[in-house]
């Protein structure tokens, strides 16, 4: 039991403790870690001398604490339930709660590289319906490894921040702003401590630190006219909005559960012995009313397959890679990830309770995205949300 | 005229001065330029009060350089030639003339994302015959667009270091080191002032710093198997090595000439009135022998273009962003900047004057890439080279 007063059914008890960067009006970014309403003030702690191990705390990006890797997490995350839990720590650590009221967030960290897959088998499945009728959706690789590419990092905002429909050429002779904008609701995994090369499917948990909620804005329009036979580029681009809580792989244990099975059975590389899917209820909104509630445990690919794969050319793995999901889709209408699914393409627009519909997004929509999991304890645990406002096209 | 020797043919006299990374033994990296068979240490000089405003040199990196902007990179240009031509500074900067001999050479810039383009229209006329005989070999959207994809910006290394032989996965049920490794001979070019948004193609000097040589590494059966639909991934993002000096844009002033028409006309984003190509030789060694030349100067997309159209959709440029222009390929077949392109697939290998032949790359082989452009007065400048040795698959 905690002494901090964590209001009923807040996700944000002591079986979370997700990491975050903060700032009071007028004051530098600094890193946070959050319980109830409450965020604990890391660098102050650091500087009070109550825990001189946070060196790392008075930063503007969790990056140099990610770099520390799993053994100083674990510590200091232990540290943390002590403080919280134990009174005679009480005076010390109270007055470094700072109501989150009172606090702005911001991108937890400086993204190196970002990576993006194609992880659900129903999402993909979707796609190539929609796409690509008449022939079968699943393209020969799909089951034999995790499809995926690289975006782009510097376009990754926080929520909160406002998204401009992006611009581009929709198909020949025709330039302007996308007319089919969209949402993916994502989970993104990020890399805490690196790696020289190859990662083990088992070594999962040694290099990533944690999760956070990914929006993969896209625009169909441009994405489709662009993107033979490079992938994805301008259609993505624009930007990528992540949830600012980073919720640490060690609140998550209770959340880990088998995968769907997969079949055929992966490269050596890939097998692993231990269950690597994630019971993460995800929960999508749309102007305050909820259109969609995709399952994360259906997603065919691990995000421990997803790492191993990413590595296995020998490519390093650096503090602050991000890598995402993919869209996640569960097989039900009311299940899928994303409004081209949603709506199929248009042919079945979304009836929202103010009597409007939508095929794709528009002008002024705001899109949430909300994750719960089981915690310890028998409890829940939030991802916290990312929750974007569209503004029209640039002139 | 320089006071300091420059080597008759050396390509780095007064009309070039590239900027590098650079260290002696023991000593931290700190940036230079480079004069002949000499680098003028920028930190020294800054230290020394010789030139108070290169603040930014005693680092490991060009970045903190490149966003200062035009106006800035102008006037050290015009500092440094001061330096370099009037015999009063002499005794000032002679101290700070470092031999190139007694150096180590570094990745001149932290890479923040990476893109490649593709915009040789012969080089993708090639690959469309190679990959997709019996179709049109360009895509519809290739006259229309630059196209482009985000690469690894976390797997970019610098001439010299060795680069491993990929594993992946080949085919279906097929693991091991990549049998079809490739180079691919590239420019590239580093955006020094940030941009929050669009670019006009008329902006372009205003961003851009400079370029370097660039060797995408590819290896395309990995690639073959993954690419669709997201595009290249680990064929690609196991290494990408660029040359060391970064040669400013102020010294390509004679190298800049009309690209080859345009046919249709561009959408207005991408419409330039002024000359945009640029006039640089291409030339690739392979163990010591040269067996490409390719014309940068054929080029479709001009790197204006490139730029403008990345930021289009209002994607940020930030400094030490890299774009490279895909392989550069000419009409004639010794003008193929891909091993792809010269052995047609493996059908036609290589002959090598050793009486070996190379379809793909072997262990152990050596890819050197080399440019030269007009300089002004009538000299030539070296964009220096590109050089790495390709090692073993990991176990």
């Amino acid at each position: 039991m905690t002494w901090v007063r964590v209001p009923e059914g807040s996700g944000f008890g002591l079986e979370n403790l997700p990491y975050g960067v903060f700032s009071r009006p007028g004051e530098l970014r600094r890193i946070g870690v959050r319980i109830g309403d409450h965020v604990l003030d890391m660098a102050g702690l650091a500087l009070d001398g109550t825990l001189p191990e946070a060196s790392w705390a008075a930063r503007s990006s969790l990056n140099r604490y990610f770099g520390e890797g799993p053994e100083h997490w674990a510590h200091i995350r232990q540290r943390i339930v002590e403080f919280l839990t134990d009174d005679d720590y009480r005076p010390l650590v109270e007055p470094r709660l700072v109501p989150v009221a009172d606090i702005s967030l911001h991108l937890p960290v400086d993204v190196a590289d970002y990576v993006d897959f194609y992880a659900s088998e129903q999402h993909a499945t979707n796609l190539g319906n929609i796409l690509r009728p008449n022939t079968p959706p699943l393209l020969p690789n799909w089951k034999h490894l995790p499809v995926g590419y690289h975006g782009r990092a510097g376009t990754i905002v926080a929520s909160g921040v406002d998204v401009a429909r992006p611009n581009g050429q929709r198909k020949i002779g025709d330039f302007g702003p996308s007319e089919r904008l969209d949402f993916e609701a994502e989970l993104g995994f990020l890399v805490g401590a690196p790696s020289d090369g190859p990662v083990a499917v088992g070594d999962f948990a040694k290099h990533v630190f944690g999760v956070v909620l990914v929006n993969d804005w896209s625009a169909r329009d441009i994405q489709a006219f662009e993107y033979q036979p490079l992938g994805p580029f301008l259609g993505k681009s624009f930007a990528t909005s992540i949830s600012p809580w980073v919720v640490p792989l060690d609140a998550l244990g209770a959340a880990r559960i088998e995968g769907p099975a997969q079949d055929p059975e992966p490269q050596p590389y890939l097998r692993t012995a231990q269950p690597s899917g994630l019971d993460i209820q995800i929960e999508i909104e749309l102007n305050g009313h909820v259109v969609s509630r995709p399952p994360y445990s259906g997603m065919y690919w691990s995000p421990a397959q997803m790492l191993a794969h990413m590595t296995v050319n020998g490519a390093p793995a650096r503090s602050g890679d991000l890598y995402a999901s993919g869209t996640v889709s569960g097989p039900e209408k009311d299940q899928r990830g994303s409004l081209i699914e949603l709506s199929w393409n248009g042919d079945e627009p979304l009836e929202l309770p103010d009597g409007t519909t939508r095929a794709f997004l528009e002008d002024g929509d705001t899109v949430t995205i909300r994750a719960f999991a089981p915690g310890a304890n028998n409890t829940t645990i939030s991802l916290g949300e990312v929750t974007t406002t569209i503004t029209p096209a640039r002139p």
